[in-house]
């Protein structure tokens, strides 16, 4: 077995074993689960032989010193945090892929033309913020400071407490303090499983990502209608808030149905929905439901037509149910294309590795995203995983994982 | 103030103060404030001088003697519980007006030609136990024992524990033993707040009803489909549970317009939606929602159609969406229809009053319906009360409230 592959095995059971929150794994972010995988690459790291540093947002740096030091460093790598009761491979296949990549070269006796450092992000997930990417925003010092505040779903503690009592530094974060400037990187590379299907689809091991869709999203909406007797109130006095809900999700799905129509890509999700039990009951009209829905695309066009079907339908239903919805805060994020000429050079090693490769957009949201819009010449590499990810059932194999490997070691050995 | 209107005036206070749990007050089935609700009551009781009588479920019975104690006796009364920040009326009226009754004959000096016994029932309320009239069951010897099995949906504890952690006999109920026996009452009435806006909407102070609708509910159904994430997953790969629902909740809206169409009137409710917080997330498309449906009418074919639409959507969802509907357990309770020569008494006696009164359906459920189906003659008259019920807000004019005892002044004046 390659050192590699070793390492891959090694580090991919000790996070599944460290992080186990059955079924599946759970790091949530400035938790103890996600410190214990930053300590397990670290370690790693260490071993190799690289530089460590630690940004005052807990972000992890792991270096491989090349030849030339003060020339633009390759920069690699993803987050670690999970979702609850998620998969071991997403986020954590990009700093393994990292860390692999620099076992391989130190066991060939390698030296890079310049820097290769491994970036363990953190709190990339939005499961535990509202927001994604607030480890990799913290990394180039471009955090809102405002974002600190933001409340962890689970604990009701803030980012800024959060960070501090895992050690680290949100006032530090908050002054833009940071370890990460654009101008030094040459070029990110983001390794991760694809979180849909269709690599499994088209039987390809791999795919490069051309661009990470938009999007918007509301995690505290509400549609608000009466709590009334089930059997007591005739139709027309109802003001249900569950058949309200019910013409928000119909009518969008009609606009989704357009939108394909007009050969579109979008998806929509009302991930969360929930009567709140201290108030709901089997023969209770539901006086209120609280959901989320996650809206993203490629096209900027097509999302500012979805907001305003959502406006629209927020009216009709006002209007016909009694019911208002109430969208609450806005979270977007812009679409960020992929560096086409980072695109094609690794597109070319893969062909020289004799690897097949797709091209794709991501319709998941990732730290690339982040880097791209930094400025930051970003790529990624999509490894086929079957059942989807977000879920305990996500299995990328080890072979797939192994070409991603391999593509990035003919990029470092083609490095100028 | 007569002696019926400033006894209904303390115990309604006391009520409120004793059970208060903002917003509104919780009388939970076998619990601590349901216990104080049947104290105050007995207190009031014993100090108008009446017999108590306490059976092995804890229902209570409060007596006048008659001058012919062999005869068969007049009860009155209600249930005690309430939902969980419900309203202060809904239940607790039935008894209160049953001494405000015998109030208002002790302090004219009348003494009834049979016994008047008024009733506080246990259990009446669905949020507690998934299923209706426990106590009244129980009251007449005919609660199946298998329900004392039944666990209260806070506590997870069985009725079985929590009426003998309440100090009673669950023993004695399955083996039917009961203090109620059908050939002893020559009438039910039961007084209720109205739980709907008809009486208001028809601008009269008294209902008369003439059926309890009967109807069936699924309190532990689910949509199940898969996890997935919300950004990666496309479209066609979705099995979305949150579409899944939609489809049944629509699907069921237009069975209810075919229904309503036809002359007929129902009501459908989906009282309790939720996904798993310990699984679900803004971006992960949800695999599984818990819902509940509760559906009611006053004719038994249009039910059984709407069981037969509820299967037929099971499969079309199923076959579209790849979400399967698993409706669970079915709770079912027959139509009731209340007794016509007490119904025209009732009606007599309140033109005699001067008070105008609605012949009407109930929509809700009441322990009448279980009296009615052990075939006593029995009846039900219905308060005006505005904002609904099973809520904070239910409001019932004290004025009404004495109407409706005058009616039964009335009743009890002309009892043969």
């Amino acid at each position: 077995m390659s050192a590699r592959q070793s390492l891959a095995r090694r580090v991919f059971s000790a996070l599944a074993e460290g992080t186990a929150d059955p079924p599946g794994v759970t790091r949530a972010a400035y938790g103890p689960s996600e410190q214990a995988a930053h300590d397990l690459a670290r370690h790693e790291a260490e071993a190799l032989g690289c530089e460590i540093a630690i940004d005052p947002a807990g972000n992890l740096l792991m270096t491989l010193p090349g030849s030339d030091r003060r020339a633009q460093r390759l920069l690699l790598g993803s987050h670690l945090d999970s979702v609850p009761h998620g998969g071991n491979y997403d986020g954590a296949a990009g700093v393994v892929a990292g860390l692999a990549l620099i076992a391989e070269a130190r066991a060939r006796g390698f030296m890079p033309p310049r820097d290769v450092t491994v970036v363990a992000f953190r709190a990339e997930e939005a499961a535990w913020f509202p927001l994604s990417y607030l480890g990799s925003e913290a990394a180039l010092g471009r955090l809102a400071a405002a974002l600190l505040e933001t409340p962890r779903s689970d604990t009701g503690q803030s980012l800024a407490e959060h960070m501090r009592a895992a050690g680290f530094d949100p006032e530090g974060v908050a002054r833009g303090e940071a370890l990460l400037r654009p101008d030094d990187i040459g070029a990110f590379v983001e390794v991760h499983i694809e979180q849909g299907p269709v690599l499994v689809g088209a039987d390809l091991p791999l795919g490069l990502v051309t661009a990470i869709n938009g999007g918007f999203r509301y995690m505290q909406a509400r549609a608000v209608g009466a709590w009334d007797h089930s059997g007591a109130t005739p139709r027309r006095h109802r003001q249900d808030a569950v058949l309200g809900l019910t013409d928000l999700v119909t009518g969008l799905e009609a606009a989704w149905d357009r939108i394909e129509a007009a050969g579109q890509a979008v998806t929509l999700t009302f991930g969360q929905v929930a009567t709140d039990p201290a108030l709901h009951g089997g023969s209770r009209v539901a006086g209120e439901v609280a959901f989320s829905l996650d809206v993203r695309g490629a096209d900027a066009g097509v999302l500012d037509e979805l907001r305003r079907d959502c406006a629209r339908l927020r009216d009709e239903i006002a209007e016909t149910r009694g019911v208002v919805i109430d969208f609450g805060p806005e979270f977007t994020w812009p679409v960020a294309r992929m560096t086409p000429a980072l695109i094609a050079r690794l597109e070319a090693c893969a062909q020289t590795a004799g690897i097949p490769i797709l091209r794709m957009p991501s319709g998941a949201g990732h730290d690339a995203a982040v880097m791209a819009g930094a400025g930051i010449a970003s790529a990624m590499l999509f490894v086929r995983n079957a059942e989807g990810s977000h879920n305990p059932d996500e299995a990328m194999d080890l072979d797939d994982f192994a070409a991603a490997v391999s593509v990035l070691w003919q990029f470092l050995n083609t490095w100028p």
